[in-house]
């Protein structure tokens, strides 16, 4: 094997693929990233059984071969040479050595046989969407937040990426607040899969400038984005998702419109005060024409601070601020709607214009 | 009590001041930052009991009073107010209310007089020091590396400000490392005292854009360090600092100069095949004419990264990469000047050019 590339070019493709290369005690090869070169076509690839990761490398020249090396250790060595260099590196038995003008390495590699390749996605049976990065970026962000690092609901810790009256929608939920975005209308093929949150933030980490869009394929059990020379091939979760439509209200009677900056300027005030209670506080619509958010508790003093506003109905619920505080982050518009019926159900957030986005937060007990 | 600010200034006062209020379980009220009003002079006030930080506030109306209320709280409740706001705040019996348009908070503070104010510097037996605040700035950081987190040897855990042959020297070591800088010239005063590294990390931390000069005011146990409206006032660590000069050998008979950035270049890769090592590498001149660097240990391969350079003594000495590489960035000239003599004595490094910072790496047993 052996390959020359420019500093710049190998450093980037490290870096993008050494991150998920963390080994375990018991399968240490997952240190490693696999470098194959097949007639002139350099991958590398890296893998935590959950995921893989392979960029393509353009090189200037190449002998076919294929070996594994310790990812971080190389991509740490590669970024530390001078940049405009050219890098040749070369393997013999299990030896690859790294030369660049005064700079020699040799690093014990490992052979490919044992490292754990994850599957090829078959393309004939697979449905494929696409979607510009920005839109993808923005609504992974949006979603997100709202899903579980509870390994014992596994199908919370994960975007439902899920078809219905022609949109794809993307959807996620803790158990304490759902979040809901339509990325694409008019779709053709169906789709129903959920794909771990861990493996999307990989997705989101590996974007460059260069990439405008993504293709995104299913089939029965694996997914792949394609981001420009990236690869980004993940497992599903094999469960089913709560049938989150059904916990969205469709009839709050109290809507109130409120200026975004401000509503997280008033509720970030009220939680300095709610932090001995978990961050609860009081929102409260009330005549005239104030909405006012207070801290349940008052061990440190007490906080009210209102924005006025256009009251209707009054009432009042009980939030979690920093939930509150991630649906108004997560929105993004500079107005947008605040609605709820009672102290039981949820509050639904959503901006003001544009309809695609939904969040709601679940009621805390008064 | 009361005064009338604007929001920008008061924020910025309460981030320089809230920073060191932290409370112990038996002493709360070190949670507290002061509010002194005197005369239409208003000063803010914290203190750990090792240091005090006072800022001076301008305000556009007052009244005299004096009251304690939570620093932190405090802080994040006013960062969070609308920028270009008129602030109100108040006091009746321990009840601190602050009011600025819709926001209004009432929070609980306690009484002044359990509040545990350092002494006042004596100024007219004090020492007094004035210099350039980027000098200071550069100068600390340059030394200040080198100092020890070892509270079992508090003279260590300090910086130690000297004066010898008219200059003005600060000096730390952890006993591994020393560092040494000539930061004033022609002084007429002496002193001998060890401020602590915590309080200089304090004092860096709260110069502002505006401050171009500070004052260094020392008397028997204290030191108070005047930047614009801030002051800072720290005890002194009361032990004797080691005779620190004897330690810096005088002739080293191999003297290499090289290229900073190079040195740090190859440092640094050596470093990451030294890790199962604590980070042990071997410095060699060697003829003809070459410096190279390795690591002692070879796990993970090997490494050899040589810089030209002329030698005349051949030599190696073995030091840890770290210790090497913080001399490296703490020198501030594209060249510099490695210099030892065997295995056994330390390794000098100084700027080629400038003659005022001296730093020494002891060497690794090998």
């Amino acid at each position: 094997m052996k390959i020359k590339v420019t500093q710049e070019k190998l450093s980037k493709a490290l870096n993008v693929v050494s991150r998920i290369a963390i080994g375990k005690a018991t399968l240490p090869i997952l240190n490693n990233v696999l470098i194959r070169v097949n007639q002139k076509k350099v991958s590398l690839i890296t893998t935590n059984l959950d995921m893989a990761v392979e960029d393509y490398l353009p090189v200037s020249e190449s002998e076919d071969g294929v070996i594994t090396v310790p990812a971080k250790l190389l991509a740490e060595f590669v970024s530390n040479l001078p940049k405009g260099d050219n890098i040749e590196i070369t393997s013999k038995d299990t030896k690859v050595t790294i030369k660049s003008g005064q700079y020699t390495s040799t690093i014990n590699g490992a052979l490919a046989d044992d490292f754990p390749e994850l599957p090829e996605i078959d393309e004939k049976n697979s449905v494929i969407y696409k979607i510009g990065v920005d839109e993808f970026k923005n609504s992974i962000n949006q979603v997100m937040i709202a899903s579980s690092n509870d390994l014992t609901r596994p199908a919370l810790t994960g975007v439902f990426f899920n078809t219905y009256d022609k949109n794809l929608a993307i959807a996620a939920t803790d158990g304490y607040r759902l979040a809901e975005k339509k990325i694409i209308d008019k779709v053709e093929s169906e789709v129903k899969a959920i794909v771990p949150t861990s493996s999307l933030q990989e997705v989101l980490r590996s974007i460059s400038d260069e990439v405008e869009e993504i293709e995104i394929s299913f089939n029965e059990d694996l997914v792949r984005f394609r981001l420009g020379d990236v690869e980004i091939i993940s497992k599903l979760i094999d469960e089913s998702f709560p049938d989150y439509q059904k916990l969205i209200p469709k009839n709050n009677n109290i809507s109130v419109e409120l200026n975004r900056e401000e509503l997280i300027r008033v509720t970030k005030l009220a939680a300095l005060f709610a932090r001995s209670v978990g961050g609860s506080i009081v929102c409260e619509a009330k005549s005239p024409d104030i909405f006012s958010v207070k801290s349940i508790a008052n061990e440190f003093g007490e906080n009210d601070s209102h924005i006025e506003t256009k009251v209707e109905n009054a009432g009042k619920i009980n939030l979690n601020s920093r939930f509150l505080l991630d649906a108004l982050n997560a929105l993004d518009e500079p107005d947008i709607k605040f609605e709820f019926s009672d102290r039981i159900a949820p509050v639904v957030l959503k901006n003001k214009k544009s309809k695609d986005y939904t969040h709601i937060v679940m009621p805390l007990n008064s």
